[in-house]
């Protein structure tokens, strides 16, 4: 159920909906919109009368929701949410930001000299782990607090802001005090406990779909954390798992234009995870584009060779470089730039 | 193994290669370069000896294949095959190729419309089905002979080259004499008795990728029309099965560069089974171009809501004509312009 | 809709209710029952009214059916399809069928030496290719018309019926002299050409389910061959298309269960195809009869090292004795015994 | 690389083996045996010369390992591991151990009448819910605490042991003090802070199997659980994630042979998420045992169309029953019995 508010409703006419929501039991969300501020309803279990809400002086209307996800649908917020970044980075409007760096923050020189490469390319956030979850426990699990260290003296350097996954709620408030951009992995899409620990934050949130989600249980994902409180999700597709194993994901570009129709949350596209073969990245980054994406995540690493993770399917400088030649180029054709480009 | 010919062979040189080839009990398979011809070999069980080829006179060198298919291989053919499709239509180089129509030819009304609509919109070939390999036997199958005539009206009335599938060997010369495009759909991928007959003629293949096949196995399909003879083979990428539900197939868009890296020969996309939601039809046309795809297969019908079949996925003519606006836009971004446009 | 014929219906009777169904434009298949005779009606496109049947002469009751799938359903025919396979082995009843042999006829010494092994073991059945559908051009494709000699040889040294695999229209005839049951292979469950074929003869056809095919799909194929007449179906699982690569597809035991409950068809299980790696054959074959399976496929090569095509899978002569062991305990658990055991 | 003990070595000889282990940086974990102890190392990224262990006293042989899970691997530990779950009940052995109960603890009512009747069926364990992870924010969470202490009350009540899931890391001490069996999630499968937080206790934990995990993951992930120095692990087949619809999930049966092929560690099968329709789950109960599972998993519910959760796969205590008498004859069948039974 979603209560929409007459433009020229009072203070306390909006107070009187919430409390009589309460009233029945449930929970009400205030959701602000450019042109007039709507009321979510959750908690229900079967349908809500919508009638004495319209009765209720500065309602507009009061009207079901048909999919299960609520906050984060279209039909709730028909309007793109445009998300503030940083200082002038806004995403979810006409400019396509880029996210660029390596898989796990290795060294101060490693990620120093890719925070000067990436932004002299056009990129405008840093991407690097610092808590890693592998697959092996035997694997190099990223450098940690160290790692984050390392981010912040990126980013001072460079102003460019950071993206970096949180793992678990222990090092939530850590990894917090240096990402701009807090990320979900794949692994931990359905982690219920971190999705509410980040839904407390006012902070943006990237959540990556799980290697095996449907496109409906990403959706109730990123509800986790808005019903939470914190309406700063970016929807993130980086491939899901088929039986192609040419590749090592399969990006599913359906997803960019499935998710613009279903939700009003940006989307972003990591066709580094999502192709998983350096080859194809650019292709692909280019068709993430080109369907809609507002902005991408690419794995770039000074000696893709050496890295300590994903060398695979890490882009050198280079390389980087001449794939944002492309995505500016589509980005045009699609009446869009890309920001910092 | 490949044996690659000098550029200043001469006839009988070339044929004492082949003739040599045939005494091991190898066939010989003559692949005709810009630069150079080269002479496939098939038909051996190990490894082939390079040594007593690279002796003979006209011989520049002889070096194995790595993979398992061969003739459709960049490693045997560097360069992108170009096809002639039809006067003035050449598939694979820098023009895109728009092919478009419905699902099923119904009337003759229903395909001299849609064949005057899509040209109007920058289509240069016709699709359309005439014999229709349906899930249910009580469903429509198709006009069979009566479609085909109305195919060849519709080409006669517009211009357009029509492509139309062949889905058994005994209906194969009926629509090979109306086809300038010959498709095998994605259920008959590895139905190698008709790969065959089709390998027999000189005639442009659009092979349709497996709801389940592999970059691989696609290949090796092609490689059963190629080994015969025909090098006419199209790829085509439509989305393959995977766990989402909300779309009715997942758009492989790795596929696309990841076939070009692979193969010489020409990409098609087909987002209609692709995705199978009109909504997210013209997003993924845009990103299979981006991406590097040589040409497009679109369902348009004059009324989806009353097709016969796939009404789901069909666009109206004024979507199609968005969509070629779309499409012409990320073209040009790429460097490349659609035939027709 | 089917029709429900009283147990004292005459043939007249019976005769003027086909011909009402004919008379409204659709198509009667008489389906005989242990306790009554039923009508199937096919060819409507939407509900046919049920209440001018029952007031014929002769009807007690006229049903919709749900499912797509109409004549294989257990909606319209209830109890369990027997067949007669040979003299005295009937399928589908207490007795579990085993078929056992090589994936290809490869030499005389090899399928008569294996039909023997296998008949000592309790096999009741001798599976060998003849003609093979291969991925590649350049494997094996079997010794077609001279493995079907070798195979009738078998059997008359045997006295084991043979189980062959037909890929295509055209082998159909000769194929069809030697087999006792004819297999459609999964590459082929939605060729549609081949399984009308088959529908026109009246002999036993093993239906293998595609290799991401649904059931419903699968169930649908059968469909096909049934609607043309021919009742003598067997569906068989053998294993479906995942992400999991350390076996070769993964055997779908749910199939098992749900396929009984949805049709009246026997049900084969082929686990040397459903796990594709040797080890695990035995396991997965007692599995499949704990389940309910019908009959039971096993690949068995004399030297499975040397086998020209699946030697991964094939068991030897004393691994398939184990196994039958095993299969036999597990048959008398769920109340059945294996034929020839 | 594993260093395997002379049977007659002294604790001074282990100990020196073990100290320089971490001489050279890695880490020593000791594998107890029946036979004879093992020394596992980790923690080195390349191979490990065996020479300098083989000459040293008390040393049997030093020998590699090749896959990439080592502790959990066959290799390291031949013998099948055998967990004491409590008084009495041994996992591991000849006899099949049954958990059954609801998805979700609901009510004293609901749960002390399951514990009594599944108890009288046979089970030696009870399943239940208190804190569950759910797709949607606004579903049913579980009754947390007051869960805990309901199956409390029934543990005492019935004699039945516990099973029941820890979703964080939050509420793994409260969980702790009621589980006799820890439970991890599909969801949680690569949690990897929690699989090291229960790989901290020395408690008997349930690793259930990622929706789309290979078994390569799987034996991964309970990897990181024995590294920590618990291994009491149980590895949990219960379905993974395909295109088939009519079926909740596809239950892996391949996944048993093949984890006791790979793994000493003991194997439970669910078929009641694997198969996720009631009428499917005895014939995969069955199936499971006949493949070699040590335990089941099955949900069941005093009143299914009632149940908060998973109601369309749980069993009522007369199916659940009658599935037991099948499980027993099946279990008798491959030579074990049903403890309890």
């Amino acid at each position: 159920m979603l209560i929409l508010l007459r433009p020229d409703v009072t203070a306390e006419q909006q107070r009187d909906v919430e409390d009589y929501v309460r009233t029945l039991g449930y929970t009400p969300h205030v959701i602000p919109g450019t042109q007039r501020t709507a009321i979510g309803i959750t908690g229900n279990k079967g349908a809500v009368d919508p009638e004495p809400f319209r009765l209720m002086p500065g309602v507009a209307d009061a009207i079901a929701v048909s999919q299960p996800f609520k906050l984060v649908s279209r039909e709730v917020k028909p309007e793109d949410t445009v998300l503030q970044l940083g200082q002038g980075l806004r995403l979810g409007g006409p400019e396509i930001i880029v996210a660029a760096g390596p898989c796990s923050v290795e060294s101060r020189e490693q990620i120093l000299s890719t925070a000067e490469a990436v932004k002299a390319s056009g990129a405008r956030m840093l991407r690097g782990g610092a808590f890693k979850p592998r697959t092996s426990p035997y694997e190099f699990q990223g450098l940690k607090g160290d790692g984050l260290a390392l981010l912040a003296e990126a980013r001072s350097a460079s102003g460019l802001l950071v993206v970096t996954e949180v793992k678990d709620t222990e090092s939530l408030p850590m990894v917090a005090e240096t990402a701009d951009l807090l990320q979900i992995g794949a692994r931990n899409m359905q982690n219920f406990s971190l999705l509410e620990a980040v839904g407390e934050l006012r902070r943006p949130v990237l959540l990556k779909r799980g290697m095996s989600a449907t496109l409906k249980e990403m959706l109730m994902a990123a509800e986790y954390i808005v019903a939470r409180g914190n309406r700063q999700v970016i929807l993130c597709e980086r491939g899901i798992r088929t039986f192609e194993t040419m590749t090592r994901n399969t990006f599913d570009i359906n997803a960019i234009p499935m998710l613009k129709q279903l939700s009003h949350l940006p989307v972003f596209a990591d066709p580094s995870h999502g192709v998983g073969v350096r080859g194809g990245i650019p292709a692909v980054a280019r068709a993430a584009v080109a369907a809609g994406a507002d902005g991408l995540l690419i794995e770039v690493h000074p000696n893709p060779a050496k890295a300590l993770s994903d060398g695979a399917q890490s882009l050198t400088f280079s390389e980087f470089d001449a794939l944002m030649v492309g995505v500016r180029a589509v980005a045009a054709a699609v009446g869009r730039s890309v920001a910092g480009g």
